[in-house]
């Protein structure tokens, strides 16, 4: 599977929950650029009205699709402390990258005990996110590097815009440190062009019951538990579609399906996504015929359901 | 007091958080058989736009009284693994029962330290949800059994059917494990029949405070709080109804009334339920006299707030 | 910096969490023989409609402040056993007072490992409410009380209606366990004169980077994460009106915050308050200039943002 060039590009902006805007930035130039070319030209809402989040609309959705931009990384306090922003993997010595007033930075994470600290030589301006320094590893069986989580499930969501005719494909924020775009998010969509459905576009991890190389996941719970009415119909759609499919049953982590769940519509929610190794670290790993399979899926998906 | 011969019946249907049709199935036949002779007839809300919930509005509502349909459970992982649903009792040895593709399901319970099994010689679909097999024991002062949470929170709401002249009886799912449906629910109560107060019909614990055989338990507090003004308006009905009441303080527990404390709306609620012994496990256990109680209190309480 | 006689009356009134009435009555005592005084006359937005909170409507609002009434503290359960109601400091031996049906209570907390009592003589009603002992201490450079959090954060809100002439200020209640106002009076705010941007009016922590007499608290995040482009605009806004501040990054720690991030609009929000030592205790200690601070950068906020 060759991986198409934009997905490099979203691999090296940085973008640590709450600092969402050159991503946003990039993807509203992708889709301007692109959607004049694509099956159907979505319209495209954006801008301080939805904080750094877009929506693409496809003719008459049915189902929406949801892809956060966010990724995990690090907040410098004071006196060289560090406070995570989500749950970043703690590996002293790993190499975080940034910017200040001063200017770039480039450093290493210490870790001592509960607390953190960064080993910059000149102080860094408190509020100032660090993230994971980037490395690109891509072989003919697997991609592996930083921000996978999410960058590869918004990878998916860009590349079914191609072929798209009715849906909705919407990025978010803040989802790895809580959430906060969904609630405001869904009553826009429910009020433009309401949906009774909602994947997840997102990456999970490498479990006991789930491989590389075996099929994109389609969770049944993590966290939280979806209708098992909407799972099953998944199922038996992802069955006929002949795309390979692994079955997670979690009972820890959670996503943009969560904001889904406790929202004021009666929507049904799925996460679907390639597993990941050695998550929320520089090198987590993902393998490109899962990557391929979610691709697939997703598009089968917007057809059938 | 006489058990009436529906409250066996919703005691043999399973419906483990996600999982509620076939007893909102029931819910729906009953009420749809029963409600010519009721003093007022209802209109009834349901079908896949409620999920499976179930809203009766009698007349001109002032108050809703939510009873949840789902039980805690378990969920099939892989390698004999299960995943708990809501916070069920361990104990080895317990009896569970299901149904996947291939067919019914009869299996022990096996804990090992922090790790849960079931003990089925063949393979159980991925996502399949076990529950305690059910054993109900009836004598002149208790009802024992499994699902009495919240079985014995819709007997009452579905008594109250019988004379209820003005208000909602709303039937939920999820509540076990999170939540999610009275998200949706309230604001449609809101558009359709607005309300200022819910309460709470469920079933809470013995503790140093609350006994068997006391009365129903009007909740002041659990985990959360709600508004003192209207918690001692109900204290004060209760006591004017001659209705044994034990009141209960608790740092603990949740139940529909969260959602409601969270809720976009001005709602006070309250907690009213009889109090169990053996909590979440196949013993369940309560007194026919509370339960009794419990009945009556809510049948004072919609006349009276 | 002289402390109005105001401050001390608030500071007087009891007001656990769910049990605001009595506060909110001063409030609304207050508003109704000043505003008239006032630079704009608020629309005042009050009564059962609102629960125990209050909504202050100066001229076309482009911000809400927001400051809770309510306090931590502890509620009776039963055989001496007490509950808290928020996060109170549990130090054996600190003086609580309160009321039942019986009269006046004061009386002092027994900490016996995670267990609470009370040591009043006679039985106190379960539910009854107790809070610190107030005990008022000022000098020229400190003021010492309990209940400092969020009384002196009501205090700023209040100065600030003297000179206001485009917001909104907000009595919020339940802060302390949990929420559930904000919620309900987020939408009527939406509805009645919308906003784009909130200031919570609160009461944060003295830390390694945080001190007295330092400024008044800009805090980048807490628990939660507001978004990055809002929090820089207030802290470049700070600097141009040279009132001294402090910038706080905090891993721990909620407030009204919370619920704007969480809240079905697309609200930028930002904690701004004086640091306190002794949290949650009978001995909050706020340094007079950084209350004088607060007051001011409230101020020039509500006119710059």
């Amino acid at each position: 599977m060759p991986i198409s060039d934009f997905l490099k590009e979203i691999l090296l902006i940085q973008s640590v929950s709450g600092d969402e805007s050159l991503v946003a930035e990039w993807v509203v130039n992708y889709v301007t650029q692109r959607k004049s070319n694509w099956k159907v030209a979505p319209e495209v809402y954006h801008g301080e009205e939805f904080h750094d989040c877009i929506l693409l609309r496809f003719g008459n959705p049915r189902t929406a699709v949801f892809a956060h931009m966010d990724t995990i990384g690090f907040m410098v306090r004071y006196a060289n402390q560090l406070v995570p922003v989500g749950g970043p993997e703690l590996i002293s010595g790993t190499r975080l990258v940034g910017k200040d007033c001063f200017g770039e930075i480039s450093c290493k994470l210490v870790v001592e005990g509960d607390e953190l600290f960064h080993d910059f030589p000149r102080k860094i301006e408190r509020g100032t996110r660090l993230s994971f320094e980037q490395d690109i590893r891509v072989d003919s069986e697997f991609i592996q590097a930083a921000y996978l989580d999410n960058r590869l499930g918004m990878y998916p969501a860009l590349k079914l815009c191609e072929t798209l005719e009715d849906g909705w494909v919407v990025f978010t924020t803040y989802e790895e440190h809580g959430g906060g775009s969904m609630p405001f998010l869904l009553p826009f969509i429910q009020k433009t062009a309401p949906i009774k459905q909602a994947l997840i576009s997102d990456i999970t991890w490498i479990t006991d019951g789930v491989h590389h190389h075996q099929g994109v996941v389609v969770s049944i719970r993590d966290k939280f538990i979806p209708r098992k009415k909407f799972i099953d119909r998944i199922i038996q759609l992802a069955q006929q579609s002949e795309i390979p499919v692994q079955l997670e049953v979690e009972g820890y982590g959670g996503s943009d399906g969560r904001e889904v769940q406790f929202s004021p519509y009666a929507l049904d929610w799925c996460f679907i996504g390639a597993a990941e190794d050695h998550v929320h670290s520089p090198d987590e790993k993902v393998s490109l015929k899962d990557l391929d399979n979610m691709v697939n899926l997703y598009e089968y998906l917007l057809k059938a359901l």
